[in-house]
């Protein structure tokens, strides 16, 4: 698939992804970024502005664009043989650029293991990749069939199910178990069903008057608060 | 000045900024909105999506563009006379989306004094209007020649300042006295001269490899912690 920009395409050279060509703008100039290149003998081709604007599809590329192996994604069996401590359910975030933040928080907090739907849902896009500025590349993404079946799973494996909600409680103290944090849908919130398997149901105070959080500033925040980081 | 999208321009009307005209799209149906346009006597204009494109400068308007009275900016001395008990303080915020962002995050958890600087700094317009999504109707911007100065200021003032810097120490309490929190720029953080007029720095702890947050990001975390909201 194809990524962009700075963050995105170093660290994807840095975590070895499969590159089959790089693109650099005519006059691109990064001396650290062109001695990876060099280093990693990439195939690197220099083309015009337009050409990278048009493989981009007018991303934000700042004069490189990868072409790379694709993304790996897992199952949730999978999952549940890796058994990470904590992980991040996603119940159908929609905007690619909540997704993209969202991964970048996440990574940046140390919860690395993503469950999200196949459908209704962001999938890993190029936008996706260059909103969470590399992060990508040390995170598992789980694509499922089902969310609900999922949770069924994560609980039948004694992971302890926190959802998020307006009428969810306070954060105080989060046990110390195996545990999956969701995160609902920027208008909707999360799904009944999802609420209703939930063991607790947390919430973001807020004070205010317009009395909204964007949905990866939200996300950050129960993601920092659940790791124990703030 | 020119705001659009829904929630942006319902928090204006309620808030009961002066509207000189509104244009919605032919198509545009939403009975809440239009009750309240009706309510409220306000003009309005049915225009074309191409027009209300053009109006917008592209912007995601959701069919609704106003032509509102400006936004009331304030000074660091009638700050001073207000006393607020917590204050932002932003240090060259670049990005609008994030600006926009941040006042949404600061207005959501109940801190509604912002002070940003005349010049190197994303400045009030609609698209941050858009992005602050109607908390630009409930938070009051101080702005100045000179940060630093304003500062001194506040200091003077019996501020505590709290700076936020990768080198700072983790949060754990802040003293419940009146205080200015530091928000640095996306690339470089904070200025020197800030960074040694801080009485405190203080860190979000990062975990990952990329080993970054996004900057409207890691401002919501470090303005929900010190307001003891999470």
């Amino acid at each position: 698939m194809i990524i962009y920009g700075k963050n995105t395409s170093k660290e994807a050279i840095l975590a070895n992804r499969v590159v089959y060509i790089c693109y650099l703008d005519n006059k691109f100039k990064d001396k650290a970024i062109e001695n990876l290149l060099d280093e990693k003998k990439i195939q690197v081709k220099r083309v015009s502005k337009e050409k990278l604007n048009e493989l981009s599809d007018n991303g934000l590329h700042q004069g490189i664009v990868l072409n790379v192996g694709d993304y790996q994604t897992y199952t949730i069996d999978e999952l549940i043989i890796r058994n990470p401590h904590d992980v991040l359910l996603l119940d159908r975030i929609e905007d690619p650029h909540n997704f993209g933040a969202i991964i970048r928080s996440a990574e940046a907090a140390g919860l690395n293991d993503i469950i999200i739907a196949k459908r209704g849902q962001a999938q890993i896009t190029p936008l996706v990749a260059k909103i969470a500025s590399g992060a990508l590349e040390h995170v598992n993404i789980y694509l499922v069939n089902n969310l609900y079946q999922s949770v069924l799973k994560l609980k039948e494996a004694h992971y302890f199910i926190i959802g998020s909600s307006l009428d969810g409680e306070s954060i105080n103290s989060i046990p110390d178990v195996k545990k999956v944090l969701i995160v609902g849908n920027e208008g909707e919130g999360m799904s009944h069903i999802l609420k209703r398997s939930s063991d607790y149901l947390v919430k973001i105070p807020m004070l205010g008057t317009a009395n909204s959080l964007n949905a990866s500033v939200a996300a950050a925040l129960l993601i920092y608060k659940l790791k124990n980081l703030i």
